[in-house]
């Protein structure tokens, strides 16, 4: 019922994820009131960013050069892997500022609903690292599901015969109400149980 | 924290409204995932709907045409107006496909904290559009709100010795439970009551 560029504009919203009819509709009207230069700003972005950015040749990390920051970092800890799901999780464990290791991103989990099997992923390449580089401890940082712990389980087998493979820990959270934790948390945490020191 | 263009993206999203940066970021990743064409195809309509959408010089409807499509029409009723405060109101009545009639976008509400005073609507063109053009009723279709009553009032006085003017109804909402209706909308629907037919 718009007029045809505006009525295209709300469609091209709509097929971003999480964007229905009425939230596409007030992203179109917001962009006409703005200045020609922003909306330029967000199209260059938006071509530059898809242009530009692939994947590290190393880790697998989202980057816009051959091999990522994190890679070509040489004040980081070279000996130590921490394998993730996906380049959303490397930002995740940057964030708390607690890990100098290297990454692996394996590009999703195994999930044979989805047809997803190990091939799919990059663990092959993993298994390659781990075999040709000095890595003294692979960390899986893989979400507790049932593709996480099945992801987990395959890729820890697999590495075992190389390297110390290790697990982040699951429990309550911080803050987190012993009462209101859901029974699965709360057996992950009492399974996770250690000696106080 | 992520490679250059990848950032730059994430934080164009984040200009958007309601876009935060756990969305933003979704935004971003899930446009890396997607073909070229598709990418290149939001980047244009982004441009083109800012750069071919103005206003319609007789109703103020966006449009990017001269005279918008409803005012071309020449199967609608040109005896009739329906004022509405914004282009998204024109969209909501012409969706009831109850009104035949042509409009008149204002631009927005007469709001003195806002610093919105009745020359910087459409005002002063609807007056002369009634002036000149033969009008038989000007619908005003605003919502009930302070700054909304306010330009309801201004723009009916100004309008009355020229032709009809009437202001939609308000009331319990269809579906709508009295019990749990706010006390302004019930004092509404009392005030608006009519006689059984």
């Amino acid at each position: 019922m718009y007029t045809r560029p505006l009525a295209r504009l709300i469609e091209e919203f709509q097929r971003l994820p999480g964007v229905g009819p009425k939230t596409a509709q007030r992203l179109a009207l917001h962009v006409l009131k703005r200045p020609e230069s922003e909306v330029k700003a967000l199209a260059q972005a938006l071509m530059e960013a898809k242009l530009q950015v692939g994947y590290c040749s190393i880790c697998f990390h989202l980057s816009a050069e051959p091999i990522c920051e994190i890679c070509r970092a040489v004040n980081r800890d070279k000996l130590t892997l921490c394998a993730v799901a996906d380049s959303r999780d490397v930002i995740a464990i940057e964030k708390t500022r607690e890990y100098r290791g290297k990454y692996h991103v394996l590009g999703g989990l195994i999930s044979p609903m989805d047809g997803i099997g190990p091939e799919q992923l990059n663990i092959a390449p993993l298994i390659h690292r781990v075999n040709k580089e000095e890595i003294k401890e692979v960390i899986l940082a893989i979400s507790p599901s049932i593709e996480g712990d099945t992801t987990t389980l395959y890729v820890g087998q697999l590495l075992k015969p190389f390297t110390k493979v290790t697990r982040i820990a699951f429990g309550l959270p911080m803050g987190g109400d012993l009462e209101y934790a859901d029974e699965i948390t709360l057996a992950r945490a009492l399974e996770g149980r250690r000696e106080l020191e």
